[in-house]
């Protein structure tokens, strides 16, 4: 799942460049105004050369590309950027970021900005993402949308009337944060995070514990077999899933399940009438037995717990922009940002 | 608790009317455009009237106050009217709010506007006191704020940079349905709502409900041989706690646990920087010994599970503008309204 870029005759004016940092890679893609992308590219982090190298590096990754597609430079007007947090986006700064070690406390927003000559947006990763989706996705049309990122952990986007919810320590729509077991014994996510929290019973690394405890109480699986060769992963649950394996089913309808729990508390406090499943942990969505029957099983659990005045006016959906919803997303950002500006 | 009125002399122009209507009792004030009350007053719902008459005792009441007060009929430029969901914001309808069956699918903000011959904003009566508290009350300087109202059931508003999340049905900043134990036979709140709801754990049913069963279940207490007399009530949980009873503690420090984990979820969802918590069932507030235990339970536990990044930098507190919050947030909704068209 990856968008098909248009030609830069096609190209609705103004051009947005799109940045998203990741710990290993960096994704850029030069978005039109109408949110179509022209081009995309990535090159990798190289986080270890700390971040002045990297500014440069996307400085001259962004020149080459626009260079590349022919487009006049002064078309490109503002660039928008997501980082992992943690971070403070009034002053355009990345915090303490687990995956960016040696990037801490760097002001990489007017870094870029002075190295590019162009003003920078600067995002959440998560909700630029979501912002992607919302302008061009799945959520588009939308007026307000929540996205979950299901991977290792679980992300969240929040978008309410347009606008990102970033809160007063950009610490706003951590989704995978919020608490659905309140009992001192309950899971723990296992890469961090509170006791209870939505990531630890939602996330791919949920789905491979709970598959495994299954496995050791001894129950009959075709991924038991699967399993002296390979870890599990949601990727096998899936293939598993789709052949009827009963506990591969089991896995996701509990996954589903909870995930669905999780939306009803995140769909009472923000009423957003669209939730957005994003993330590699889909089971293969749309296009798969296993992603359809998880994705049914969350609107089942949805149905049958929140209020009857957002039953019928909340759609749930997977993505569709998959990585690409990112970068998009930051441009999306830059672009509403530019208008604003701009009349 | 409630506000102290100021002189007419002493306002600050423009004034503006709040109105808060309930199930009994419909509550107006005047205020000013610094959020300071000029004059308060009450009449009855006569909710089996329908809502066309109470439109018209709603005029006469206003009319009344503004020439008591002396001020010049000019001088009162919009109105802000609070009611209980259901509700339909955009189009100004009540729909169907349990507390008045006769009011269904009325359109109440045209009706006002017309009988006053002003603008008028409408609002959630939740969110207008939490309105009220982030204009002039505890969350007074805020950029964001959550307001949990905790009375027989548990009421929200949620404010993201002064702006109320309504939702697009109207059903926004419902926080005491976010659900807080996913189990099958977690707790129903007393009065409705689903399984599992923060509602269930931490509103004045709830209170009265777990007191309940720790008699039932032959705890020894104080409140056991008053429970004789009189129905259980957190009024009297509280008095109890005042005096040191044991089981009396353990439901404050229990309901404070409960809403910790709900505070939690909110504040890594929102990210606001301010949780008020509003209503009767406060244990006492600031001036009760119980109320101050309560309060501190409260804080322990958001301590215990939030993350490192918002413990530091989210305030909870008691509100402080008490049975005022609702109409004094209509006023500053409309205030804000007013400005936002007039420069």
């Amino acid at each position: 799942m990856s968008v098909a870029p248009i030609s830069a005759a096609d190209a609705k004016r103004p051009l947005f460049v799109g940045v998203d940092v990741g710990g290993t890679g960096i994704k850029f893609g030069i978005v039109d105004d109408a949110g179509r992308t022209l081009g995309k590219f990535r090159i990798d982090t190289h986080e270890d050369r700390g971040p002045a190298d990297a500014v440069d590096r996307m400085r001259q990754a962004i020149d080459g590309q626009v260079a590349d597609l022919g487009v006049p430079a002064g078309d490109v007007v503002a660039i928008g950027l997501g980082t992992p947090g943690t971070m403070d986006i009034p002053r355009g700064m990345i915090v303490t970021p687990p995956n960016l070690p040696h990037w801490r406390h760097f002001p990489i927003r007017d870094a870029l900005s002075r190295a590019c000559g162009r003003p920078v947006s600067f995002a959440n990763d998560a909700n630029a993402a979501a912002y992607g989706e919302f302008w061009v996705g799945s959520g588009r049309g939308s007026r307000s949308m929540i996205m979950l990122t299901l991977g290792t952990g679980v992300g969240g986007g929040i978008i309410v009337d347009g606008m990102s919810i970033d809160g007063i320590n950009s610490f706003g729509s951590e989704c995978g944060h919020i608490i659905i077991d309140s009992r001192d014994d309950a899971r723990l996510c296992v890469w961090g995070g509170g006791r209870g929290e939505l990531e630890a019973y939602a996330s791919a690394s949920a789905v491979t514990q709970r598959t495994r405890e299954l496995l050791d109480a001894g129950r009959t699986s075709s991924l038991r077999e699967r399993c002296r060769h390979e870890d599990v992963s949601p990727l096998m649950v899936a293939e598993e899933a789709n052949r009827n394996d009963a506990l591969a089913l089991e896995v996701i309808d509990e996954t589903a399940r909870y995930l669905g729990i999780g939306i009803v508390t995140l769909v009472h406090t923000i009423d957003p009438g669209m939730v957005v499943l994003g993330g590699a942990m889909d089971f293969g969505g749309h296009s798969a037995a296993a992603g359809r029957r998880f994705l049914e099983s969350v609107r089942r659990e949805f149905r049958r717990r929140a209020f009857d005045v957002v039953v019928d006016t909340t759609r749930i959906d997977f993505a569709s922009l998959g990585g690409d919803a990112g970068y998009i997303g930051a441009a999306g950002i830059a672009q509403a940002a530019w208008h604003k500006s701009n009349g």
